[in-house]
């Protein structure tokens, strides 16, 4: 193995209690504080809210979704206009998805074969195919600081799918490993297994294997439950090396932040603080407000007295019940807001208290409020 | 006349060239500087927008429209949030309108008699009364800093219900004097008489008579030509008085806040910008650019290379059509940004251009870029 200073994109852990750590990931767009939550930018824009917005909430990681911007606007186009960062202004670290797990999702418009995959657009009915190297050129195109490796996801209590969906994982990471040309991007590979104990240390032993700058776990919180997603994460953290950071691939509710770091995870990602936001409903760390609720009509009070965000510190639950009533954008917008910095910001706390040696009191409160 | 110290809402004109006025109209959350832009947030919020990105446009004065808000929330909720200012987080200057453009627009569902309208909500159908008693109670539960007569508003050609209309407005405008308790909001009585010179010049020389902190012209931009619509404000410059803002209702293109300013109004308003946003145009000063158009596809230059408004520093023409063809809510909120912006920038550079005796140099640009 080689010595962690000879590795581009290196990691330093600066801090760590119990299995959780605290550390910095270097990235050619930034350094990276880990526990960090990544919003979702699935086509280039986190719905409903600006770059300057992100910045203002300490958002640092975005996340951005190959399978939609390979069809529109399509890769080439965004190399074309100087990558990524340039074309949706966003000058921190990104992070790009495989597109494996749409393409897997599209259930039945796509056909997997041992090379790659062959699969319908969502958008005109066109026919498509991504192979592993396919999709390490889509995202060279893109521009990503993170790159994810061309993985299959299986579902999670299908064994012998899982065993077959490891093996394609695996020879798939060794050709995207080959197919990666540049310097400036840290490709991370993915652990499945489902909830199979021996698969999610087969796979975690040879994603370890392969030294990476950095490494994912997939297939969670797809179908299984709290206890078995623990249970995945207790082993493959055994495993995996401690110098690199770990992905948990499109995970991030509070509790899942504060559990999948207690486990030893360094990046989450998710879709739902933007999408409850559309959905007309807040994210606290103790549950959520659903601000239709007729008992917030004449509610004078923010979403949460104790959040700092710039929907809390200036609208009342009156004014956002009626934005949503009145189908005005702007509720979208100002939950987005709510929501993501109160991630956001939890990852940050979680990463303060690591330092101080003071997470199990975060976990107690966080406990007493369920 | 009283002396213009001791009118609570006074104007002081600080520079004049022409008819053209620059000036600054004092209100108790503060100095309005004209000429003025004031963008349209008729549900209490200006479409996709927030205050801070209002803000940072340097947009000082916001409309907010009575019918709307009485219908939902409806005022006296407003006013148990503290009002309008407090509950849509907006600390600079607010206009109502008086709720009677909305409703005669009605058209089928209303019904007009002398002591008011009777109407039906668009939202649920319901009736409702408003008279010009009832329109200034909403608009102090409003609380905004300025508010209207209600008036109303009778088809431009239509000589004989113009002549009717004006009798009505000027009988109404008394009742809404009388009716009137706040002393920190300002009355700005309504000119209508349709195309007709000797109307308007009637309906000038009462509303001027009675000495209000501010006078508006109505009834025009609905279906006149340019020149109609010049020659009433030619006519009613002659007559308003010189020391009180004048607001040209619902007008607010780049060429009519060129051919108003030069007409002697101080004051605009337009939902246009934030409505044409919506519809994927920008507005530029030599005229409007679809961004949906697929000449647009690989643009990397900002909607208006000489623009200063956030959209324009960061995004290109190709992502803003990315955002459309995406169906992203970014792509309104960076269009309105810009859209407002022109012309809120477009009312200040004019403002300064009258204090520098220059307006004829903009007048001339912008007869040339036509």
């Amino acid at each position: 193995m080689l010595p962690i200073e000879s590795v581009p994109f290196h990691y330093n852990i600066i801090a760590q209690e119990g299995r959780a750590r605290a550390g910095i990931f270097h990235t050619p767009h930034g350094d990276l504080l880990t526990p960090v939550f990544a919003p979702v930018g699935t086509q280039a824009t986190v719905k409903a809210v600006t770059p300057a917005q992100l910045q203002e909430i300490h958002a640092s990681l975005v996340l951005a979704n190959t399978y939609h911007l390979y069809l529109r606007p399509g890769d080439e186009l965004v190399a074309e206009m100087g990558g990524l960062h340039q074309f949706m202004h966003w000058d921190s670290p990104i992070l790009t998805d495989s597109g494996g797990f749409q393409v897997f999702s599209l259930a039945n418009s796509r056909k997997i074969d041992e090379d790659g995959v062959t699969f319908k657009s969502h958008i005109d009915g066109s026919t498509h195919r991504v192979t592993p190297e396919k999709s390490i050129a889509i995202q060279e195109n893109l521009g990503a600081d993170i790159i994810m490796a061309f993985d299959e996801c299986a579902p999670p209590y299908d064994r012998a799918y899982n065993e077959r969906a490891v093996a394609r994982t695996h020879a798939w990471l060794e050709r995207c490993m080959e197919a990666k040309k540049r310097p400036d991007q840290a490709l991370f590979g993915i652990v499945q297994g489902g909830i199979f104990n021996d698969l999610r240390e087969r796979s975690a032993s040879f994603v370890s294997s392969l030294n990476l700058p950095g490494n994912a776990i997939g297939g969670l919180s797809v179908g299984e439950t709290k206890e078995e997603m623990h249970q995945a994460l207790d082993v493959v953290d055994a495993i995996l090396p401690a110098n690199k950071p770990r992905y948990l691939m499109g995970v991030g509710t509070v509790e899942d932040i504060i559990q999948g770091v207690s486990r030893g995870v360094d990046i989450f990602d998710c879709v739902l603080p933007t999408r409850l936001a559309r959905h007309h409903a807040a994210m606290t760390r103790s549950g959520r407000l659903n601000l239709m609720n007729a008992i917030y009509k004449q509610d004078k009070s923010p979403i949460d007295e104790c959040c700092g965000c710039y929907t809390c510190q200036n609208f009342s639950r009156a004014y956002l019940r009626h934005l949503i009533n009145s189908r005005e954008m702007l509720s979208a917008t100002l939950l987005s807001i709510h929501n993501l910095y109160t991630l956001v910001t939890l990852a940050k706390e979680i990463r303060q208290a690591i330092i101080d040696g003071n997470l199990s009191s975060i976990i107690e409160r966080f406990e007493k409020t369920k």
